[in-house]
């Protein structure tokens, strides 16, 4: 009771000052990611202090390496967002943009114009960067934030909370523009779904226990959640240029949502490419699961079950089947994958063209690795994720995804 | 549970039409509509019976004159739906259209691209042609449709559905893209809400009731609810001009949307503007509620209460307040608007600026009647209803906002 009214009090300052920023001018808003820039330099031992408690705390409960390299900031991570909010500042304000201008037979104008959201909602894990990275993006966009970061970054993000609150009221803006939720535990996240009418925009990006406390929201939800993503070597690949992908789309990172899971080869390339890959991979650490063809071909290869093409591994394990056709591969990634990138590999212009038109997938590659479903690789200059959503943004999203229109009309006194 | 079985069924029969939907070319899309508008012809006598049968229930269970005037269709409604038809038939196909395509330095090609939603389900009440208006929009924009009508006209729905259903088997496509709930009770939505994996979105056109059916809905919602409009006279009006747009958005259809509710007067003009336009109010039956300068200026005019200000009559009913500047008339429907549409008459271009600027609505009019907040006088040649959401897609809906994008990414070799 006692979180639900501070919370709901915090969101309520969020939605005032929110409605200022909306209006704030380009300028206003690149002061204050400059001072933001500034104020990282500035208060570095502070931050890294902070993170070190949080550390501590950390090596204490037993997180493992991963989770630890995660929630470090040193100096060059410091360099490096703050160089970030540098990028933003300079990237071309969204709000404003006429987007489509008409003129109606009666005389009415009709101008679309873009215009923020309004309060943002970001709810993530151990990262402190994102603290910084997601926040700069919503005020650019001319929205307040409120952040929900993970408890094992509590100590490094309330500095860096404070140095945000510092350079918005050195932009003359209320500090409220930044609502950073002070208590991470699940209970806010319920508050937050309940009140549609302080927040207009949840976006989360975890895993699923994440998305199930977010069930029934009342607020709209812009997913960032899984990636089942594959890879098809057509018969007509070029298999060195395919191995490269694969080998690019399954190893470089394969703890995100953009690496493939599931790699799929037309049966008439098999043989040849499926022992010069497996050998790449297995060196590489890949545990290999194969259907019976692939398990033939691999005798390294375990057998795979029903529910491997279901699973999500973000791991060094890779799923593979062996198809006969363009149509089962398509059939097959149209009935097991996530909808969030995959990818073709061949050299048949008409095949390329069915795989692209028929995978209904965010982003959909032709000879290239999946790994470049990335806002800064689409070269949006930012990175606010990667919406797994249907509506209103897909794929990676950059500024204007961060905001919404609303129409002006122009008239001399029209009546209907 | 029988229903939750034949309804998921259906659910999955839709889907699976709609992906081919999703490929059909313009062609055979165009070739269904024009199927439908010749069936509604041939089969108007059909139409017609069962109309008469929901008229003679309805007049059974003492439906009031304005519903039963909503369910009605002669041969004349026929003919204009049939005209709606044809029109969107001739509409640009949204599907497929390149939204934006740019290189990257590494050579990869982005094409952002326009495609369908998927399945989309709309739900509705009493007027029997928004069964084809909705439908025709969804199919020609590549979407299988779920459609959920009101019970007074199930008897013409079920024609209507035939007749679609019909016109997809003529041009090669599944019935099934046309899905029609034929037991209009709220069960079927508390089954639609629970099922994104069959429903990629709902757009429910309806009240407060419905509002609450769709609480926490897992499927997302692209509500067509209330609308409370203001029209704001200022200082610098041309009073003739204001008596003729406050009269239309008020009097033309008091029934609807982007009907004004409040009218807020500036202080200057109040003296001079009200009793002008009370007078033309009430000799068209219109009953005034105003603020106590307001009831001095209007003798006749009840006292106003808070809830006034909050309340959407949808009737000859209007709130009046006397403001004392454009702030203060900002800061007003920031409080008690609901987004949707209003409206300032002025000729001072510094206070429109202002006013556009700072009144976070769907549409925001100077100078011309709120009443024009609508697909067709925005010129979007059809009418899938007025969203009041504030993501995907804000306002008057035309086929575009029943499309979403993917990126297609062509390369030659390119990994991360």
């Amino acid at each position: 009771m006692n979180l639900e009214h501070a919370l709901t009090s915090q969101l309520a300052r969020a939605r005032i000052g929110g409605r200022a920023l909306a209006l704030a001018s380009t300028e206003q808003k690149n002061q204050i990611l400059v001072e933001i820039k500034h104020k990282l330099f500035s208060r570095a031992d502070d931050i890294i202090a902070a993170n070190q408690n949080d550390l501590t705390e950390a090596r204490h409960v037993g997180l493992n390496n991963a989770m630890l390299d995660r929630l470090t900031l040193d100096r060059a991570r410091i360099t490096s967002i703050a160089r970030g909010v540098e990028t933003v500042a300079a990237l071309p304000d969204p709000v404003g943009e006429t987007i489509a201008r008409w003129k109606r037979p009666n005389g009415l104008e009709i101008i679309q114009t873009r215009v923020p959201i309004g309060v943002v909602a970001i709810i993530y894990e151990a990262r402190p960067n994102v603290t910084i990275d997601a926040a700069i993006l919503c005020l650019k966009a001319g929205n307040a934030v409120v952040l929900r970061g993970g408890k094992e970054a509590l100590a490094t993000n309330r500095v860096l909370v404070e140095v945000m609150a510092e350079a918005l009221r050195s932009a003359g803006l209320a500090t409220d523009c930044v609502a950073f939720i002070d208590t991470p535990d699940r209970e806010a996240i319920q508050i937050l779904k309940r009140r549609p009418d302080l927040v207009d925009l949840i976006i989360p990006r975890g895993g699923k226990s994440l998305k199930a406390a977010l069930a029934g929201s009342e607020v709209p939800v812009l997913p960032h959640f899984d990636g089942i993503c594959h890879t098809y070597v057509d018969r007509s690949a070029d298999l060195k240029m395919a191995e490269e992908i694969c080998f690019n789309a399954k190893c470089s990172r394969p703890s995100v949502c953009n690496a493939m899971e599931t790699m799929l080869v037309h049966r008439a390339v098999a043989d040849k490419f499926l022992p010069a890959i497996a050998q790449r991979m297995v060196a590489a650490g890949v545990e290999l699961r194969g259907d019976r063809d692939t398990c033939t071909i691999i005798p390294g290869a375990r057998e795979a079950t029903e529910a491997d093409w279901d699973t999500e591994y973000l791991d060094l394990i890779l799923a593979i089947k062996v198809v006969d056709s363009v149509d089962e591969a398509i059939d097959f990634i149209s009935r097991h994958g996530s909808r969030l990138a995959d990818a073709i590999v061949t050299e048949d212009q008409e095949t390329a063209r069915r795989f692209e038109r028929e995978i209904d997938s965010a982003t959909v590659y032709v000879n290239a690795s999946t790994r470049f479903t990335d806002g800064f690789e689409f070269g949006f200059g930012a990175e606010t994720g990667i919406s797994t959503n249907r509506l209103h943004a897909r794929g990676p999203m950059g500024l204007r995804e961060l905001t919404t229109y609303k129409y002006v009309i122009h008239g001399d006194g029209q009546i209907r």
